[in-house]
């Protein structure tokens, strides 16, 4: 009853649906496979994309023809660009969604992809044809072949739920978890190990008493993620803060005796970045509150996600302790926090394209390689997708550098060093992240994927008018000069030096606190040399006149890595006297030995700071 | 963790959406239980509300105040009057629906509900207190108190799916079944049965030639399903009509030997007059077709449900088969069809506010109860609904007779008789069908349902507008008299008969074929009778005065037989002692335990004779 199919993706999760729509719109046939068709791209956890770091990726996704931007935009019911009082680097977008939304929306979107097909069905294991992935068992016994095969199960694979002492099996709650597949991969090499992850209980926005929380609007002008021209809402949704105290932590730590997090009964390694609150109450003892971000699941829903609340602890324990946060007082539940254990695979066992090391055309996406987040899952996908499609083609695949993207970091990271945690991308893993911004991943990333055939000719013009935009804006800021009559009442009315003779906008500009969208609105000349260009295109100009210093810095630095990546460490070379390296890093390199600079960076545990400071030490 | 309910509700479809909202409404706190909140209100089966005898429990459903027809109002796609040709006994309002859009607009409307409240979670027992139904045990461990209880299961007590030779545990495809609720049940002294449903499969409808089908399009004027002004779309779209050949049945009877209907595998009894395509080719082997209705599942989505073509053949013979369908040629699937065998108990264990005879404060609805049907089970729940809160509150039961509304049959068919296979409603069931009509359902039942304290003021006022209006229209009707001159030109036009003297306009409308709009169209004084009334309103005078002596008729037959009904038959009467009544009727009359002599006389196996002799008995 099934075509061959050139790729089949096993999961309708963010990773799977963006490598379904990537491979399909390269051109391969595509089967996307979901053991529940009305669960696609279901948001398991927090009803939010983007955020710092991973607002960037949701841009770099954007910006290579993912979709993951265009539903987020069509779906928000807020949107905030985080640090904005910050440098651009640290500029991140994030969005509230509306639950519903987003999954109808990427529905909606994966179906109008013509070669995205679809099918409802469990898979139970991978067809082998000399040692090579050729395609799929489902549980309703179908053999489907493909010429590449992307898995992206996600949490479902040996899915096991905690909620205090009570375990239940499932891929979600209410949902069934995936069976068989792991055992295979076990018997044909795989090392997979357990990992956990946890959510915060769902409950009932009618019974806040949002007066005593602290109120969090979405930004005036709504940018988004998309660098389409997509629509944004004209309303927006607010969010809520509260805290939680220590008559709070008190409450739960009665349930600590039966926590499976502390008991042992969970095994699997889980978030640390994103733990729950018996966790945080745990290692960080000496803090007496923590911040809660009460956020809406939709436009017209009254259910409410208790942000900062991940728990496993025995539901009345929760909902006690709940209880006790200021607004909650009368807090109803719709249902308990709780904790999943499941199966990945180290992702070690991967090449940079993300195709497995023991079985060619397989590739693996999303938390099966360890990974947590939407974004950080998204991001796999679209490259799974990309490097399926590009495998069978015969095409060498489509890698991203670390200077390149936050999706190369991920990537190189995952790779290199392993994960024994749910890895989860921060600004701090990049060190090149005055280069990837939010504001640029167009001008980073789009020609790239237009020359692989994925980003579109809209896409690609579009780049090209702002590329074009950009330098006839820097030429206007260059050329054009203000006499100190034309700037300097500005200068006084915002309290800054005036300047006594002729000055290059460009020059101007550099002044902190100064920004070219006041400045056109008060300096008609200035307005006439940015008139009719675009607010991004502006922006982006500005951004680049600004920053010159730094991102040229930063730009020396990726040349000189790239040279340093074969430079040869002397074999005598004693680690252990280098005290500014940390006692891992000293440890590991005295053990490996690596041979190149290249190679020590890629041990894991060996951060780009110890990578510096074996630079220095070697006389660069 | 919970309050105190009044009522809890126990499963979220149709019967559990219905119930839950009817005691809200009422003055309950309501407690909605469901295994997963995002699928409350799931159109299990075919995305379409309403039809021959269905759409009139909507109309009557709504009429009472029950959310249903504002739901399929909200979410259709399409829209028709079915039978419009024949009289308006027979005139049936049905709907195509967003499967995703009911779905929504559901839980929208039960949030928006203040006394609703809800939890995620399975109900594995009964709370038993002094012999009564006290609330409920969950799989989380909660023991959540309630003054009523109503369970509404569906498909999911002990739910095993068959498709082919495959067995999959599940309440529907993809979801899991719950478990302990028949055991302690039946423990605690209920007859429970198995009982087995079917659906198609979903398809891909960028695969379907609709060009080789029969377009099917919409009601050009939308008159909805509820009596309140509910927005309706501006646009439709359309099903899609095929059928079968010998060739596709020969395809189907490959699978026959593999057919879980044939070799046994399935043990409960299926749906008479929804058979599975199987079904139909082996009862009907004569018929060389069976008509298909290819039927979208919402505005934007490309899935397709083949109404007509429940199965569950093993996959691949559905598909062969399928792919040998007009229009099909090149059909790809989306899921197989499948069939689900589940528990049921007998409906002879109800009283007529469905509450059971054996729990007091426990009340069934819907497939529990052996129904089939989204209509069927959703009007059940509103008066399991009702009947739960009256029945807290010391009120007496709210009960509809045969001849207040087809929900009135179907109570009394189910608690009278009982079922052995799943109960549908149909038009033939209703003995004063003429009264029962879609278009009166508001005049029937609205007032009945204010006065219990559900039906809104604003229905209730909208009602006696109508009435008012009504009355003033045959009024109307009656005054104005028509010369020849007026009328007769157009008489001429559409070729009937012409008249020689003045006639009232009461009288002229007794014509077959031929109806106020028209006339009001072409003749200045008709316009002018009618003016300022509602096209309702008239359509409804119209009704009333066509149809006058078969209304008359009907009603003095309610008349003769309200009086043999309204003999109630002492609770304490011993059957067994009277030996003239045949062993079957004594065996019956003592298990059902009739309310009325009128109750007694429906029960299957209770002839006349067996009558007279109660009423001997009863001393009359």
């Amino acid at each position: 009853m099934f075509q061959n199919y050139d790729v089949i993706v096993v999961g309708a999760g963010h990773a799977g649906c963006e490598a379904a729509a990537a491979a399909a719109n390269m051109g391969s046939k595509v089967l996307l496979i979901t053991m529940n068709m009305q669960t696609i791209a279901q948001m398991s956890c927090n009803p939010a994309m983007g955020g710092i770091a991973k607002g960037q990726i949701v841009r770099e996704i954007d910006a290579l023809g993912g979709y993951s931007g265009i539903v987020s935009d069509a779906s928000m019911i807020q949107f905030r660009m985080l640090n904005r009082s910050k440098g651009p680097a640290m500029w991140s977008p994030r969005s509230q969604n509306d639950r519903m939304l987003f999954a109808l929306k990427w529905r909606e979107m994966l179906e109008q992809t013509p070669n995205v097909e679809f099918y409802q069905d469990m898979v139970k294991g991978l067809l082998i044809e000399n040692g090579q992935a050729a395609g799929v068992l489902t549980g309703l016994g179908h053999k489907i072949k493909a010429k590449a095969v992307v898995l992206t199960n996600g949490t479902f694979l040996n899915g096991v739920i905690h909620i205090g002492e009570k375990r239940l099996g499932g891929g979600r709650v209410a949902e069934r978890s995936a069976e068989g597949l792991t055992e295979q991969l076990v018997i044909l090499g795989f090392e997979s190990d357990r990992l956990k992850t946890g959510t915060p209980p769902r409950v009932d926005g009618r019974s806040l008493d949002y007066s005593k929380m602290e109120e969090q609007k979405g930004d005036e002008a709504i940018s988004g993620f998309s660098y389409l021209d997509t629509p944004k809402p004209s309303m927006q949704r607010s969010c809520w803060i509260t805290y939680t105290s220590p008559e709070v932590h008190d409450v739960l730590k009665t349930g600590f005796d039966r926590s499976p997090m502390f008991t042992g009964r969970i095994e699997g390694v889980g978030p640390r970045y994103c733990p729950s609150i018996e966790d945080k109450i745990n290692r960080f003892a000496e803090r007496d509150r923590h911040q809660l971000f009460v956020e809406p699941e939709g436009w017209n829903t009254v259910e409410v996600y208790v942000n900062g609340f991940s728990t496993s602890l025995p539901e009345e324990v929760q909902y006690e302790a709940l209880k006790k946060v200021r607004g909650f007082e009368n807090v109803k539940f719709f249902r308990p926090g709780y904790a999943i254990e499941y199966d990945y695979f180290p992702p070690t066992q991967l090449n940079y394209s993300l195709e497995t090391k023991q079985i060619e055309n397989l590739f693996f996406a999303g938390q099966i390689n360890g990974t947590t987040g939407y974004e950080e899952a998204a991001c796999q996908g679209l490259m799974a997708g990309i490097n399926a499609h590009l495998k069978w083609r015969g095409e060498k695949p489509f890698i991203l550098k670390r200077s390149d993207a936050y999706i190369g970091v991920l990537v190189d990271d995952l790779i290199s060093k392993g994960t024994q945690e749910p890895y989860r991308m921060f600004t701090s893993r990049a060190e090149f992240r005055t280069l990837l911004r939010q504001d640029n991943a167009d001008l980073r990333l789009t020609e790239q994927s237009y020359r692989i055939g994925l980003a579109s000719q809209e896409r690609m013009d579009k780049v090209l008018q702002k590329r074009k935009d950009v330098e006839d804006i820097k030429k206007n800021l260059k050329e054009t000069a203000l006499e100190p009559s034309e700037i300097n009442a500005f200068f006084q009315g915002i309290g800054g030096a005036t300047i006594s003779e002729k000055q290059r906008l460009e020059k101007i500009i550099l002044r902190p606190n100064l920004n070219l969208e006041d400045l056109s609105r008060n300096v008609p000349k200035v307005k006439e040399a940015l008139n009719g260009f675009s607010k991004e295109a502006i922006e982006q100009a500005e951004i680049q006149t600004k920053y010159q210093v730094y991102i040229d810095k930063e730009k020396e630095l990726v040349d000189r890595m790239r040279q340093l990546e074969d430079l040869e460490i002397p074999e005598i070379f004693d680690y252990q006297r280098i005290i500014s390296l940390g006692a891992e890093a000293r440890e590991k390199l005295t053990r490996v030995k690596p041979r190149t600079l290249g190679q020590a960076s890629r041990i894991s545990g060996i951060n780009p700071a110890d990578v510096q400071i074996l630079m220095v030490y070697m006389g660069r």
